[in-house]
């Protein structure tokens, strides 16, 4: 069965590097990805903020979630 | 072609969710996963930090260093 996942980023150079990575290292029969740029979807912030997020990039899943290297904080986006 | 990874920790709760986590959804197709614990094998330390490895966990894969997450500073064990 799929996990859905949901990375969220900003667009910034450290977040396209991490895409880029997890995307190929993820594997896609286990993973649902969603990827959402809370820079032009702001409504989500909401959602990354509820899941424990506290700062782009940051991948989500299940009841974890892992922030990898730093490239903004989530309240620097609002 | 498997890219050869290496995932760094120490043990910390932080690490061992992490490593759950990655382990989880790692391709394995396509990741060779190498786990090595820092204060087990402290001779490791200096290859993390060539690797550009900060903190722990981390996960190190060609050029590429994700530091996931915060357990320790790789400086306090060393």
């Amino acid at each position: 069965m799929k996990t859905k996942a949901t990375f969220y980023h900003a667009g910034c150079p450290v977040c396209v590097s991490a895409e880029q990575s997890l995307t190929t290292v993820l594997d896609p029969e286990k993973v649902d990805l969603e990827i959402i740029h809370l820079g032009e979807q702001p409504g989500r912030i909401e959602n990354a903020e509820s899941a424990g997020v506290e700062s782009v990039p940051a991948l989500v899943w299940g009841a974890d979630t892992l922030h990898i290297n730093f490239g903004a904080a989530l309240a620097d986006l609002k």
